[in-house]
């Protein structure tokens, strides 16, 4: 990739992910200039502070004026409004990705409301941790993890190539899938680990809680992740996570059974194929 | 508590808890000598090398002759062969106490077979990790832990003095609950989340975990657990996990609901709650 990929680059949302993508895109020179468009003007002017972006607007529409880039870092829920506000303004060759957990419903709304549908390309970079705002944005948070890159058939070949030589610049291993598979698989590995960690956070009572140890603190982690960002992520992959919650409700109702009946040797199986399957599949990808 | 609180301490099953008990009692003198109890020789030979133990014996009814503390430390499934086994030949003042996980069932069986039934203390140290043996036992693995102490109106007030004064001279912080209280609690923070760890493992397809990244591992931790010792947990405490299984199920399909309406705002309350609770009860206890 050249040095110079972009001439301008339009962050909508300059929050943690926002800010991290503007650091490195700065850091790495993928644009000459880097915009960041938010509500809260407080906020852009931390991200101009820590050099994150270049310059700021609070009018999406204007941000985007002159960018060949415009990535989507608000929560998912905000896209639409987004869309919509830009879509007159956004130049003939501009591409349009976004950094959102959920794609079926955010491709469908992109290609609805831009007027060239198949400049935007729907990206999920698989970064982030619990900590919310540009504060706590790092240039490296992307290096070395997953970015999916999720194309339809009306995507265009050039601005997807694009697309994905942005994100291996960044140091990201590249996943293609369509919105659709993503979505399954992401309500698996990453929604419903979300819902059940909340839903066990308010099991226990107020007294039992402090016999918590660090096993409970672990499973439930996932609870502690912003709300904002994570119920947009629910309400727009409702499909998917109410399969998960199903399958999940299924396999739950047959440990019950096992429970009920005693079933000592089954439950025993039970807990060695997960055992191994996370030996196998989890634990190496993190070595000590 | 004086340096040497007992003359002799039996060890059964010289594991990870029995081991890193053994190193901790030998450090702090707690005893004048430590028996260490097993099935496997080269185990209790691994033992004695690491000074876990100063004598071994594969007999249990052998191992506790001549002890005035007993400690159970084996998968809680064979405590009842152990009980069964050293009931004619422990000493008229001796006491018993386990590192069970589960307690109703443990202090029933005990109370049951042993000839001096309130000399039996249940005990439940809430110390470990995912390793197994004694290689990898710790002497400060009991250190700044919870100790749960489960007494009945059988038990002998003098034996629970002493076993929780034992606990406390490991640097132990004590709670005392009933056998029932302390097993529906820990069906909540403990035995739940590891069957939601161990059902979560198994719920996406190969290639979707190519995708999971640290938030599915740590959801998942747990499922990493030894097979035989939560086998024998769940197995041991199946009143108190079906009903927390039932629990849990309920919230699953409130949620459900949730999402099949499309009751953002009810999703975001849920989600906030959750967080919250976490940030109160859960991150203070272990800063950073």
């Amino acid at each position: 990739m050249p040095r110079i990929a972009f001439k301008q680059v339009t962050i909508i949302g300059v929050g943690l992910l926002g800010g991290s993508l503007g650091l490195a895109v700065r850091k790495l020179r993928l644009a000459g200039r880097v915009i960041g468009v938010g509500r809260r003007e407080a906020s852009l002017l931390a991200a101009r502070k820590r050099r994150a972006i270049d310059a700021y607007s609070l009018c999406a529409a204007e941000g985007v004026a002159g960018s060949d880039l415009i990535v989507l870092a608000t929560p998912v829920g905000a896209f639409e409004r987004h869309l919509k506000a830009i879509a007159p303004s956004v130049a003939p060759g501009a591409i349009i990705t976004d950094v959102g957990s959920t794609k079926s419903l955010v491709v469908r709304q992109a290609q609805r409301i831009l007027r060239r549908p198949g400049m935007f390309v729907g990206s999920h970079p698989m970064a982030g941790s619990e900590q919310r705002g540009v504060d706590f944005a790092d240039v490296n948070l992307f290096r070395g993890a997953t970015c999916i890159v999720t194309p339809t058939p009306a995507t265009n070949k050039a601005a997807m190539a694009k697309v994905e030589s942005f994100w291996q610049a960044l140091g990201m291993k590249l996943v293609r899938l369509s919105p659709a598979a993503h979505d399954r698989a992401l309500a698996k590995v990453s929604h419903l680990p979300h819902v059940l960690a909340s839903l066990l956070m308010l099991l226990p009572g107020e007294a039992d809680l402090e016999l918590a140890a660090t096993g409970f603190r672990d499973t439930t982690r996932l609870a502690g992740g912003d709300v904002e960002v994570w119920r947009d992520i629910f309400m727009s992959n409702r499909p998917a996570m109410l399969s998960a919650v199903d399958k999940l409700d299924e396999s739950l109702l047959r440990l019950r059974d096992l429970l009920e009946v005693g079933d000592a040797k089954e439950i025993e199986r039970l807990l060695a194929k997960a055992k191994l399957r996370r030996e196998k599949r989890i634990l190496p990808r993190w070595p000590q």
